[in-house]
């Protein structure tokens, strides 16, 4: 308010900035909605503990970032190899108001893409949503950040990663980083953390589907400054990125509620809302690639194909309790093939396999899913072995998170007030019974008429 | 995040695309909004239809609007009678990153008036909540968005409308297209698919106030991108409409609020929220046009008249459930009407007839009203019924979307679990009940006491 | 839509006017973003009663801004001593489409302001949750903010007020007349409306606990807005504010979890948001003025002191219930002696005791302090008190709000229903009997075989 503000190099521009200030925002917003979607997803004994890895994603990947993500993911260059910046901005050294990235200061480029690594591990937890320790968590989101994200956000954020800069494919708003990577990482911690057998029958039910679908629209809208926000400017581009957000995420809305009503014969609002997050994941690497036949294209492929992926786990066995690998695995890998396929000049600088450009784009693309996938399997499963071997990361019973008598609740609701207004209609004044105590006592009577 | 923007035309301005952008994401997030809105007020047992009305919408409409819509609202005028727009630009053919609308790319504006088009049709839904078929919705939505928002689109949010260019109406954000149209359509369509006598008897009754109100709050943000960017820039036009929509919402807070403690002797948390809706109905013709005491003076007046007029579907016997017709109808016919009153020189182009313009504006603006009610109640009623006799729209039994046992719910929460906990104190270990055994087993236990 | 907006004048900035829009709506949201998060900490009975009192606070709030307020606060400074504005701006009078502040339009600047008003005087809601009535609260609301928020607003936030003109104390986004103000204020009040003794034993529950984080996660987004929006621009500094926001966030959810396993052996997700509110709070009035190490030091130390503060109530007998004091005062107090610490001329214009400006600054900042704190509690305590004994402030039953069998309720679960399907199962096509009907039917069961 009072401090005059100091004026900013040629480059900087009002306008794109102003658009990357909401799009961090809109960012940073969609780490509570996956909070939501999520801890809707789960029983009611797992909500809290699914919104607390999210939140613990959010303070820690906020702080890792800040002191050594960041540099190591935007700083110059070591060695000109592409492979991970150099430690010149640590605690975001040398960074002031006037630093800018692009047309945009780097303040705020730094928070945007801090937006992206908070999320992409959060992801992750829906993986193994009801049985990690919180203090095997906490140490994975420190290790996998500086070990698995950083380096892939050098790679294809940084103007300077060998995946952008010396291999040439295209991945516009982060479907190896982001998409690919966390529903790869997804898959090596769920196997590290492989539960029993019979996994399939004490499955997640949802407890809470508002709050999924509450979890599902702040994401939507937060990707748009995720997808948009990506351009660094508001210039075309991004206008281009935000309608193919939307309009892959419609393609997959009209493929995956189909495939569901044939394999089940209804459909039901989790495969409507896990189907819009999937045509958003496919779209992310190719928003600012391709034109709107392509973005309807894309969604329609993912809706069918990971509607179809996320039955698998049951074949193969995998307990990716909330379908992290069937939904972004498989989602960030249609998209950035579908960049190989729909890439056009009309909207990016290249041109992939349908525009005439050859086999070269399609190519380039699948180098780097396979690059991705490796780095990210291998590096994962080895966190995750080590942080279960050490500080311990799998959940020893099956319920350890189960809140006891004197824990905290998700829901405190008025069934039991009401039970108590009708019991006690006559005894007014007296001191509220809490609900534990009244269902003990109505569940008294119920079991004397048992015996 | 690696193509060089094209360069863009002079027209275009960074400043207003970026609050177009944000608009544009802000207007996307209201149908989700809308969805929790209607959601929490109906009963558990409907709460997930009505999410999915509101998303079906999202996705066919934005399929719809991109392959014609958008072309037929937007495209250039068939023979200059201010119609219908003509075929040019299907499936956004002809569009690039550098074609602009305005000061804007085009496809920005084409993905913030995709947003008008699907909260409208969603907001339809609210007038049969309970009793419709999705397989009739979704073929309603298609073919109302076609046969009756796109033209209203072009008459009125088109340059060479025949509202806005021929007769010289105002209607700043959508009075006539969205509101007036919504209300009257929604009155149509639950005429169509009208109830039985005994209605009031089985009345919805929210489920959820929270869920409701957290729609309330995505509208009430929504609503500012809404009005403010319908003046597609970010100059003091869209400063003026952004202070009136909040102005507005708070007028009707205080006469909505007032009447209903005058009839009834409280006022219910559904009847404040309700009035900021019908605030912001009444002033998204009016936000740019007037000022900010003819803005209050909106709020003021629809929050009175609003809070009466839903009273009025139990007198005439229209099961309006969600009261679409006495907030959006009435809403938008009011804020259209208060346009003829208060438009300003020193905000619109116009006068207004206590602004010394007379009656020439107020009679434009009663010409539109009665056009758009006539040409939205036929086409509607007809669609609605042509839908009802082929596909079937009306549900056949009262409550059939009640889920059985296998189906989707929306909640499932702890009190089961914790009877259960009480139950089986000493049995741990047990593989876990679910709610629906354990409320089998005790009312089992109540049924045999019965006897 | 139709009507051409006027030429602006050569200071306006489309840029920063753009992200002063979006910031605007995004402070906007905080209000029902708090009406969540106090709403999900109290018992059921309470929820509907907290949401009604934020709602309350954005009608009547908005509109005595309006009419009065902000030329109070905004208005030439009467008589040069920076104590209060005068009243030429009455009704927003003499502001059109082209009159600026600074580089924006003053409707977007006094809609800004406007959202700070509203929320600082809904926060005073949670210190006396569950035992204000809403006539009481209603006569507050507008006489505390004509008498204790609009000075101070002056004083802090104008460029003529004397805390900022004359004395030279740093508050860059309202740790003044935002945090430590609603802090103070809710002490007053809380003491006004002093609960009975064995408060601690009827505290509130939370019985909701994702509406809670809900509510976190729309303060949090908004908060952005709150504070880099208080730049009045979109350049370095609003891009420092940002960063910090999330930094300050961060720190402290890392030391109050830390305070809290310390103390109870568990890190609940009550304390895990509340941190990240006690966090931003803390940075508000420092974000602009500190770099980033500071922010992180700040969130670090608000966390732990808070986190302790919080259970000190319980010592002195204060019943604030939901912990006004101990997250907004002391959180504000934190951060604006960190601004006498920490303020570096890298950021900031002044340098605080850290960065070798020497005890200067904090001792105007302790002035600034000691001079909000006594203002504040002194006029807050007779307003409260003389609302109290005029109109009734203190509602006269423990729970004088619990809903009677007529009245709105905010929840309406399935459980009922699900036992009514079981029991019911042979007599379907029965008219529904409600939750009410149900419950008295099997407590009456119960309750005969009690007998």
């Amino acid at each position: 308010m009072n401090t005059a503000p100091a004026p900013m190099p040629p480059a900087y521009d009002s306008g794109d900035t102003a658009w990357l200030l909401a799009s961090t925002a809109m960012v940073l917003l969609m780490t509570p909605g996956l909070a939501f979607f999520y801890g809707g997803m789960v029983r009611t004994r797992h909500v809290l503990m699914m919104i607390k890895m999210s939140f613990a994603a959010l303070a820690f990947g906020t702080l890792v970032w800040w002191m050594i993500g960041y540099t190591l993911a935007f700083g110059p260059d070591v060695g000109g190899a592409g492979i991970i910046g150099n430690l010149d901005h640590v605690f975001m050294n040398d960074i002031g108001l006037t630093t800018l990235t692009g047309h945009i200061p780097t303040y705020v480029y730094s928070t945007f893409q801090m937006g992206f690594a908070v999320i992409t591990v959060a992801l992750i937890s829906g993986s193994i949503a009801d049985r990690a320790t919180m203090k095997g968590w906490l140490v994975f989101v420190v290790l996998w950040l500086l070990i698995v994200y950083v380096p892939l956000a050098h790679w294809v954020f940084d103007q300077d990663g060998w995946i952008v800069k010396h291999l040439g494919a295209l991945d516009f708003a982060g479907g190896l980083p982001v998409e690919l990577n966390s529903g790869v990482a997804g898959l090596a911690v769920a196997l590290v953390l492989r539960a029993p057998r019979d996994f399939a029958r004490r499955e997640e039910r949802p407890n809470n589907i508002p709050l999924v679908v509450i979890g599902a629209a702040l994401l939507w809208f937060g990707w748009f400054g995720f997808n948009s926000g990506s351009a660094l400017s508001d210039q075309g581009t991004a206008a281009a990125a935000f309608i193919n957000t939307q309009l892959g995420a419609a393609g997959a809305m009209v493929t995956w509620p189909l495939v569901e009503k044939w394999r089940t014969g209804r459909v039901t609002t989790m495969g409507v809302v896990s189907s819009a997050v999937a045509g958003m994941v496919a779209i992310t690497p190719a928003c600012g690639e391709i034109d709107t036949l392509g973005a309807v294209v894309t969604g329609l492929v993912v809706g069918a194909v990971s509607a179809y992926a996320i039955t698998l786990k049951y074949r193969f066995g995998v307990d990716d309790t909330l379908d992290v690998v069937g939904v972004h695995g498989v989602g960030g890998f249609i998209g950035l093939i579908m960049v190989g396929l729909f890439a056009t000049a009309r909207i990016s600088g290249k041109k992939g396999l349908f525009e005439g450009g050859g086999w070269s784009l399609l190519g380039k693309q699948l180098v780097a899913i396979v690059a991705v996938i490796a780095f990210s399997f291998v590096l994962t499963w080895i966190i995750a072995k080590a942080v279960d071997l050490t500080v311990g990361f799998r959940a020893r019973e099956e319920y350890d998170n189960v809140p006891g008598e004197d824990e905290e609740r998700a829901y405190d609701f008025r069934t039991a007030e009401k039970l108590e207004d009708v019991v006690d209609a006559g005894r007014r004044g007296r001191p509220a019974r809490s609900d534990e105590e009244l269902v003990r006592e109505i569940t008294a009577l119920l079991r004397n008429r048992e015996r």
